[in-house]
Order: C-alpha cells, then structure tokens, then sequence
C-alpha cells in the first residue's frame, strides 16, 4: 500500500511522512514544488539514517495523489479547496484521509479558536467537494500535533480519533495510524463527528500555550 | 464552604453530590421539589453510609442558591434559562459553576449531537443572563460522566477541563474537583473555551454506545 501526504513539505504532513516512513510504509511526500518535496525527503532520510526505509519519494501533489492508495491531505484550511480541486481527478476508487483543522488562523486570527464552516467539518467539507468521485473520506490525525509527530525517540501519547462513512476504509485508516508508537485508533462513527474531533484541536493548541509545552494531546479512557 | 448543587437529584447532580459528600463538603442539595431532594439526600446518606458526613442537607434549588457559596447549575438545557432566573437573585457575589452539555437531546434529539447557541456555549449563556450580578461563572464537570461519578467505589478516570473568565473562582473551583479521588482540574483559560469543553461530551456519549460501555472520559496528556 502506497501512501500519498499531500502537503507533505508543511509541518503535520512532514510529521506524518515521517512517523509512516519510520514505520516502513511506502510514503509518497507530495508538495506543489517538486524542489521542496525533494529538500524535505532528504531531511527525512537524514534523520532516520541506518533505519531501514521501504520507501520515501518526493513528488508533486498531483503525481503523489495519482500513484498512492490512501491519500492523506494535510494542508491549512485556506489550502483545502485548490489542493483538493488539484488532485480529485486522481481520488477515484481511493481512500482520502482528511487532517484538515479549521483553525481561525486561516483567517489571521488564532490557532486557539475554530471557525465554524458550512458543512460542519473540514472532513465533511472535502466530502461534499469529492460527492461525485468515489473516495471515501477518511477524518484521521486531527489531534496529534505536528511537534509530536516530529519527536521522533519518543513515543506519541495521543489517540488517533478516526470518523468516517465506510466501515472498511476507516479500519485501513486504524491500522495505519497504529504503525505510529504509542497512537491508540478510535473508531468514532460517521464522518458528522469530525465536527467535534476537529474542535479538540484548538483547545489542546491553547493547553500548549499555557502551560509552555509542546505536546499535549488526548487520551480516551473507560474503553 | 457551602456547595449548592441545583438540579441534585438530576443524574449528574446527585453523582456530584454524592461524590463531593463523599470527599467531606458540606453539599446543599436543590431541586424543585423539596421532597425529591430528601429523598435523593436519604439515598446518598445510604450510598455512604459508615463515612463521615460533613453535611448534606435537602433544599429547594433557591433556598440552596440563597445558602451556597459555590452553586453548580446540573440541569437539562432546556430547564437551564428557567432554572437559572429562579435562582439568579441570590448569586450576587458568588461562584456559579455551569455543568450544563448542549446536547440535542434537549429537542428530542440524540445524545451524541450537540446544538450551537448563540452565546457559543451553554456556560457564556448563563454568564449572559447573569451579567448584571457580580457573579462569576465558571464551566466545569461537564464531561465526567454521571454514571462515574455514581460508580463510587472507583476512582473517576476523567480530566475536570475548567473554563472561566475570573482566575481566583477558577482556582476554588478546580480544588473541589480535585477532591474527587481520580479527576484533574485542568485550567482551560477563558470562559468562550466551554464552547470547545462542553462539545467533547456527546463524542464520549458517542463512544459510550459504540462501545457498550459507560464510563467513557478524557485525559489530557503531555501537561
């Protein structure tokens, strides 16, 4: 299984290629600019130097969403539309997994706040963009914050909280986001409840703040 | 300190009264009807027979408003605007602590949706009807499930995440979380915060029935 990061060279896409890549999956590092693509697989290389790596390609957006089987899109909100538009003729048939987080700094404001968008969700919001294609949309790793993902000697304390329609797609998405240490994945129904996931972001961005840390994330427990 | 606890034999009020009995404070139990709250004040006296009771005492909700230090609003949001006018004249001074969820139960809905109000959350809509009081609202206890805080032999596996506006309300309010063996007042920064806090309830509602479970919550981790 290919994995396509679209947005690959920004902070939770790089993360996520890297996590995925120490984890021995084939990730395709996807970026508008081949160059930046490049620069960031080399980084990647460099820091999981002796590791064994299946594979880790730069590429561009459009190529990464064209070769991968699962794509994840991991870019600002004010990205998501021209991104999406750039590569929905090769989601056909795919899994696209959205990490999308509707922060208000999209609009200049704060990373502790949310905006509040049409479809109730950014998940949602690349669904209704994707309707007449069959991807299955896939809302994953909202939650684990870039720094953490980036920490690579330390284990990642933060549950993955999975929403989506389509049992099956969702149970490729648990197990994926398990490769990463310490991810616990949550199966939390329909794709609608990206509309709370999402929400949770903000809020552990505003814990970090306070608190002059780095790494807070969530925990579910009674499970 | 007196802890008034309005709506207390309501599911969530009585698992908070019984718990904060439980930890020794002196606990005004309100409800509407006098008799309720007896009866629901003999069945915590019951529940924690043999432990030092510092006090528990049956009131109406505004006889308890009228006598309580720190008053916790545990009601539906239906009843919450009714609630809180009957109540509102004796909160001048003091510490209101809204435990209020948003869930769409209130229309007939389902319990793992929540509903957007035009204050942002339920804790910024009692701060609105009180702003003429001197009263500072505090929103806490809202996802630490009745039914773990009725689970009295074990300690609560849930964060307490508190929002509010006042610092020095804030502190009072997370050292009787605290007192509950196992919760974790965590200090969320302002009152508009609840908007995120109050949300994260229906998912654990959410996970509670997906799950068959019932003592769903959440911990914050990297603090």
């Amino acid at each position: 299984m290919k994995v396509a990061i679209i947005g690959g060279t920004g902070d939770q896409g790089f993360g996520l290629a890297l996590r995925l890549a120490s984890a021995g999956e084939k990730v395709l590092l996807g970026s508008r600019d081949i160059k930046k693509a490049e620069n960031t697989t080399n980084v990647i290389h460099n820091m999981l130097k002796g590791e064994e790596l299946e594979c880790i390609q730069a590429m561009t957006n459009e190529d990464a969403a064209s070769e991968g089987d699962v794509v994840i899109l991991t870019v600002p909100l004010q990205a998501q539309k021209i991104t999406l538009n750039s590569i929905k003729d090769h989601l056909n048939g795919k899994i696209l997994v959205d990490a999308t987080v509707p922060l208000e700094t999209c609009l200049g404001g704060s990373s502790t706040r949310y905006v509040d968008l049409w479809e109730g969700s950014a998940a949602e919001r690349s669904a209704e963009m994707l309707k007449d294609k069959e991807t299955r949309v896939v809302s994953a790793f909202n939650n684990i914050s870039a720094s953490s993902l980036t920490n690579i000697k330390e284990e990642i304390k933060c549950d993955c909280l999975i929403s989506g329609d389509d049992v099956e797609s969702k149970e490729i998405v648990m197990a994926l986001a398990e490769k990463i240490p310490g991810v616990r994945a949550i199966d939390c129904g329909p794709l609608e409840n990206a509309r709370i996931v999402e929400k949770i972001t903000p809020l552990l961005i505003n814990l970090n703040i306070r608190n002059k840390i780095r790494l807070a994330g969530i925990r579910i427990t009674g499970l």
